[in-house]
């Protein structure tokens, strides 16, 4: 692809010191990918590359660094520079940058800002992290319901640059929230039209303080390309765009999947992560789940002397153990990532759980009979016959059939209903997946399979 | 919430068969509310209802339906509605409807289309399901650069409410794209200024072809309402817009999430997809690592004779198998999920392999020997000294923490290069997860385990 071309090209002259044809070059180019050259670019080289960037190309680029990159130029900025690069950002990308920046940084970006921008600055900064008006910029275009078309053109031409997006325009009375109109609507309408006549009164809006991710949903299930934030009278008091809401999604399916494998979530990307760090974000659960694994042990020690009075088939049930906690951890994972998938995407709801566990014991009695089925087969067959194991009678493969149904069974109702659970006593549903669900379900499952045993094969 | 009153008010509305008072709300309402509707809706009044919506929002309203639901109304169509749908509905929702259609339905369809349309349908419908041709829409518009500001306008203002999006338009000449203007930069350019001159020629494509995948994050990195999808000549065949790019990326991490669960991915929300359908996506899995467990057993049967032999030791062995393999399946799957996450969203390429390797061999090995030493703080005062088990000597202490460093070895070192292996043959990563991983780490550990304490407890 072209794309890979350009940027070989610019590594190379990076290289060669060629700045000048790197500049041309540069100028060409999109943001995203000028800020991927920062990262092979050695860190005393940042400040000199980034001097080659235009005004506007600069301050679009600089909001696509990563933070380290970001204090870097910053700490090598004049205070001019910095004032310039406040004044070309928009608000939230300032927001964004303030916010994982040092205290020393942040004071001296206040300082070269303007009084009206640090207010609007420190309101932002004043919404709680993963809000709605922490996301939001105040940029967006407001319109009066009694200006006509011609009007709001005349409006839209004197601000545009300056708003993250004219192209949805709310319209205002007394700061409240009141219609919608589109940049299309307003093209297609007749200069003298009123903004009243062609507005639609039919708002999407979120409060300030909703939760991003609600924020992001909201968003993309109305196909919107902005979303307007208000505050407690209904006063429009920021917009979220599109592409910041695609961010937020991403971010927080790549969160969600980190909870589910049991690491403590982290928001850099993997190489950016350092190895004590990575190391920091999965110990937690990896201890707090290997400790937890003692009563399974202390289950197993509690039979030993009913195990090792019948060798043979102490032996024999001993080797089925990793298969049942294996089928119970699967099956439980299935059941638990299914159900987190479906509240994070809002197809299941609280209200559904009863729903939810009578479907799950549907299929998992499907699933534990089909297992059983050919698990039964398979010792008779493989096990016994073909391996000659003769401490495995069919009392014994029954007794792992009969355990592996339950713990299917077990496994999928936990798996289903503790992600629901935790979702209805405001715990992040995403921390109940397999790795959790299987620890429960190997104590649970081993119980029984001893218990069976000791029923049915007198041991 | 308001909008959760209105959905009450309009069930209620409709429960009372008042379908006046009904058509008057719904035209306020959104195509996304409106949809929802239809779900609680029972079969008969589908068609009733729908048919209280004015045109325009009753095609928007199709668009957001189930399937099930499209096909139900289609079927109730007379010809000319039918013609009226198509007429109005955007045509690559046109196609989307199409490919979920029964035949007898999709030829009805064609039936009442046009030519021209018939043969757009029909291209789009040639190009492989998952790709951007498939994905992408030929309703844009487009601009010569020889064209002004105000001729520009001009053509938007004849065309605009028929295509998808307005607001990027794409300069072409001989149907190849050479430029790209926004709505923004036409609407802040004086009328006689020439598109050549605003229109940028920095521009991000994709081929038909390429993966919907792909399509989605290119939207997404460089923050584009459309994306422009060209043919082997770079001649513009079509756009793809925002929010199906938000679709698919949603899809998208679905399908890793479900593979990841040893699930086979569905389509389709969670109730509406069947009992037995559910069953079927999830036995597969279930029973191919319910077989491969088979190698577990057979060697935890292997050492039969060896820990028969003395069986005091044999039982306290066997009582730490479930937590070495559980920490081991937990290991392992921090460390796929985290590179399965990695590779999709690009922050990993198959050429940093040893990079990851190197990477996740220091965090195992920090991993492992904190697991290890709390183990045996855990093992010599828990289970020896507060349970009183005598056969937990400090040897079988040293033989569990000594495997299970290993284990969180081999398990990081699996769960890291599997993934990136099954990328660089051309499979999905994503199932290459924990419950695949799992598995073979299980067999592995055990194999140390044993061996480890036939040398060091001379069973």
């Amino acid at each position: 692809m072209e794309k890979t071309t350009i940027f070989d090209i610019v590594i190379k002259l990076l290289e060669q010191r060629k700045f000048a044809e790197l500049k041309l070059i540069m100028q060409q180019m999109n943001p995203t990918d000028i800020a991927s050259i920062f990262d092979e670019a050695e860190a005393k080289d940042v400040p000199i590359i980034f001097r080659l960037l235009p005004k506007e190309l600069a301050a679009e680029t600089f909001a696509y660094l990563e933070s380290e990159q970001q204090e870097q130029l910053i700490n090598a900025f004049s205070d001019k520079e910095i004032k310039e690069m406040v004044n070309e950002l928009f608000l939230d990308d300032t927001v964004d940058i303030i916010e994982e920046m040092p205290a020393s940084v942040v004071s001296r970006i206040l300082k070269n800002t303007d009084e009206a921008t640090r207010r609007q600055i420190n309101e932002l900064l004043a919404y709680p992290d993963d809000s709605a008006g922490s996301l939001m910029t105040p940029e967006f275009v407001y319109l009066g319901k009694d200006m006509t078309v011609g009007e709001a053109f005349a409006k839209i031409r004197q601000v545009g640059v300056a708003k993250e997006t004219i192209y949805t325009c709310y319209v205002t009375q007394e700061r409240k929230l009141i219609g919608v109109v589109s940049l299309l609507e307003l093209v297609t309408a007749s200069d003298n039209t009123k903004i009243e006549e062609i507005m639609s009164e039919n708002l999407i809006s979120v409060g300030t303080k909703e939760d991003k991710e609600t924020v992001a949903t909201t968003l993309a299930k109305y196909d919107l390309l902005s979303l307007p934030v208000v505050d407690g009278e209904n006063r429009i008091v920021g917009i979220v765009t599109v592409d910041d809401a695609i961010d937020v999604l991403q971010e927080e399916n790549t969160e969600d999947i980190e909870k589910m494998a049991a690491i403590v979530p982290s928001d850099k990307p993997y190489f950016r992560t350092g190895v004590f760090e990575t190391f920091l974000k999965r110990i937690p659960w990896l201890l707090l789940l290997m400790v937890s694994a003692t009563f399974t042990g202390m289950i197993i020690t509690g039979f030993e002397d009913k195990l090792s009075a019948s060798v043979g088939v102490g032996i024999a049930l001993t080797a089925f153990i990793p298969m049942l906690m294996d089928t119970g951890g699967n099956a439980g994972g299935q059941a638990s990532v299914t159900i987190i998938r479906g509240l994070s995407l809002g197809d299941i709801e609280l209200r559904d759980v009863f729903k939810v566990i009578w479907k799950e014991i549907r299929v998992s009695l499907l699933c534990g009979v089909v297992l059983a089925v050919t698990n039964f087969g398979k010792i008779m067959l493989v096990d016994r016959l073909l391996l000659g194991n003769e401490s495995i009678t069919v009392m014994v493969a029954l007794v792992v059939c009969i355990t592996l149904v339950l713990a299917v069974f077990i496994a999928k109702l936990i798996g289903c209903s503790l992600p629901i659970a935790a979702k209805a006593i405001g715990f992040d549903p995403a921390v109940m997946a397999s790795p959790f669900i299987t620890t429960i379900v190997d104590a649970i499952s081993l119980l029984a399979y001893f218990l069976i045993a000791q029923a049915l094969l007198h041991i």
